[in-house]
């Protein structure tokens, strides 16, 4: 490991970071003091980097990524080296938060998420239940995937896996690191197994259901863990009601609604894999009376809803992120817009509708305009009964907006 | 009854109403038609009133209330009177919702949220449970204590509580209409029974736990019904900690915080009233050697624990409004913040604070704030665990911002 470089910031660019936030543009650099070339073009993925202001007030320690347009991650405001212990101590206190909030049902869940538990870049998701190809094996495991999304800290890979391993203990190691994410780093994708042994599907349990979790071929790392308590809170609206669950994914809202006591679920997905997990979610759950599956477009099945009459009082929409960047983000609020008006003209009178956005990029505020919006396109007013985020497992930093991202409003929609 | 009057209002008095709220103020009429007088002074108290923009296009039928600065609320967009159908239709609507949501564990709930539920002014709270004051009644029952908090509303009362008794058979309705609300509407204070048998105290079910409830002389209407999933939210975070629970009232989070798993918890109050009832509930509920109380100030308290040194691994703060209105703003916002901070200041590592207002004016945004700057005043970041507000039967109504009052933050304070 090279020594630690000297990075002096332009004016100004030092108030998002004193605010909180962890990340550093290459454009926000002056330039570097310390470095053979005293060229910031001299940095290697993952040198310690102290930050100081134009004024020359230090700032605390980065990880420097030279490929990426986000050129540093702040990890400390401190001046201490990101060393074996330093990852060790937040990885124990990433796991101790979670222990305090989920010791009595710690299933599953995000155990780091990246800058919002002081790990720039690093995600970790704890699978816990048991393997679904080895039939002989009923037992409880647990299994970790991880995703390393910053060059900064490809060069400390070991040490983040050598101190998973201890403090978690888990029989395998699964890496799924998104090629897109990586792309901007400068990195090629990475998936694989890194440690022990990990099935392809492990059935964990959720909300008192059973559920297949494809670790090294689902979405993200096999489960949305962000959604878990919303879907209980959505189900208690579920009771006696037909409902809709719109970009339903592997069905973990229409399961908890059927679980709940609806009288019939409508799973709607594009994506034919989705509908085949749903299936087998379903029947592994004995629900599968209750719930139907449709291939379709979510607009289009929306539409075909609308012309055949049929009506809901439980109408869910969590599509994927619309706006994946600011760019996205005018065509992506029509997008939510149109698809919650869609919604609510298929609802029951006295209907409700569970409406989430998962790009951060479409905020809390900007979802509500798009809903009340709907409303107004639908003749509706509003009556707002549940407002819903990421679970805590997926915590979000002070000064750092990009770690909120999952938002959901829970609505019934009157005369 | 008199006929309905015409109010036509001054322009741009009509767009806060086509947004969706219900209330027109005193300087927002240009003037009446069809009154004897033509005069708007010559309006009674709950007259149905016609509402029109200064174009004369029709906005929606409202009651009026002569005295109040609120002089009309609108109950429907529509051309209809205030009937007894409508009263008894727009109270099963209300009772639909509690009970869609609740169904499973329909005990005690806000049955009525004034406009919110299309029911200007009245608030009904429904609590099932047994009476503690006559021994031999270990029967579940159910009684409604009603607020009614607007003038207009005063003619329709016996409409309004035959509804409720058909719709709920309660064995008692109990009137608790506050004394300052009740003023601004030129009304005097309004407490007593008004159908059947109210006991002075009962005993609820919330979170799995007994609480002793006074119907006829505690706060509100006896109980805080909008912090009811919240406690269990917060208690959630309290396994193995020791607990300080800040304004703790009868200690609805004090219990639910020593059933999950407190070590200890401490429940501070000025009221001595509310340490008695914090006691007895702790008492009923075989807690008592868990939860101790502390009769102060809440600013006094947590000095005080301050310097002797006390650290807690959970501290709950849940103020009675510091805002009344939005001239007492500024003071309120800077009493939040520094009691947030003297509460951060106890927390010990990777301690969890759980922070609330109850002020419609010291809104979502605004609270956050003060929490932000306390914790930039105690050299700490924070971690966003949880944001709660108040309960589903407390919805709020799209337009109708006043509806929101109850918010709250759960962090984790960060070096």
């Amino acid at each position: 490991m090279k020594q630690a470089a000297y990075i002096i910031l332009k004016p100004g660019a030092d108030k998002r970071l004193k605010g909180g936030h962890p990340w550093i543009f290459d454009n926000e650099i002056s330039h570097c003091v310390g470095l053979p070339t005293a060229e910031e073009t001299g940095l290697h993925a993952g040198q310690r980097v102290q930050l100081f202001s134009t004024a020359k007030q230090f700032l605390g320690s980065g990880l420097a990524s030279p490929a990426s347009k986000i050129r540093v991650r702040r990890y400390s405001a401190q001046d201490e080296a990101f060393s074996a212990a330093l990852i060790q101590e937040r990885l124990e206190t990433a796991w101790r938060l979670r222990k305090a909030r989920y010791q009595l049902e710690l299933d599953s869940c995000r155990l780091v998420f990246g800058e919002a538990d002081g790990l720039p870049g690093l995600i970790v998701d704890l699978y816990t239940g048991r393997s679904a190809t080895v039939p002989t094996s009923g037992v409880r495991q647990s299994w970790l995937v991880v995703q390393l999304l910053f060059a900064g800290l490809e060069p400390y890979r070991q040490h983040i896996l050598d101190s998973l391993e201890s403090i978690c203990q888990p029989s395998g190691i699964y890496e799924r690191s998104e090629a897109a994410v990586r792309q901007l780093e400068g990195l090629p994708p990475a998936s694989g197994p890194l440690r022990g042994q990990t099935p392809d599907e492990i059935i964990i349990r959720e909300n008192e259901l059973d559920f297949g979790v494809h670790l090294t071929s689902g979405q993200k790392t096999g489960w949305f863990l962000d959604q878990a308590r919303n879907r209980a809170a959505v189900a208690a609206w579920a009771v006696g009601q037909s409902v809709l669950d719109v970009c339903c994914n592997a069905g973990g809202f229409s399961l908890c609604a059927a679980r709940a006591g609806a009288k019939s679920v409508l799973a709607v997905d594009a994506s034919a894999d989705a509908l085949t997990a749903v299936q087998a979610n379903a029947t592994r759950n004995q629900l599968a009376d209750r719930v139907r599956t449709l291939q379709a477009d979510a607009f289009e099945a929306l539409r075909t809803q609308q012309a055949s009459g049929e009506r809901y009082g439980l109408i869910i929409v969590d599509p994927p992120a619309f706006a994946k960047n600011h760019a996205a983000l005018a065509g992506a609020r029509r997008g939510y817009r149109d698809l919650n008006l869609q919604a609510i003209k298929l609802l029951a009178p006295g209907g409700v509708l569970a409406s989430f956005s998962c790009s951060h990029w479409l905020g809390r505020d900007l979802l509500q305009e798009a809903i009340e919006e709907a409303a107004v396109g639908a003749g509706r007013r509003l009556r707002y009964l549940e407002e819903l985020q990421q679970a805590p497992d997926h915590p979000m930093m002070s000064g750092y907006p990009e770690s909120r991202y999952l938002k959901g409003f829970v609505v019934q929609a009157v005369e």
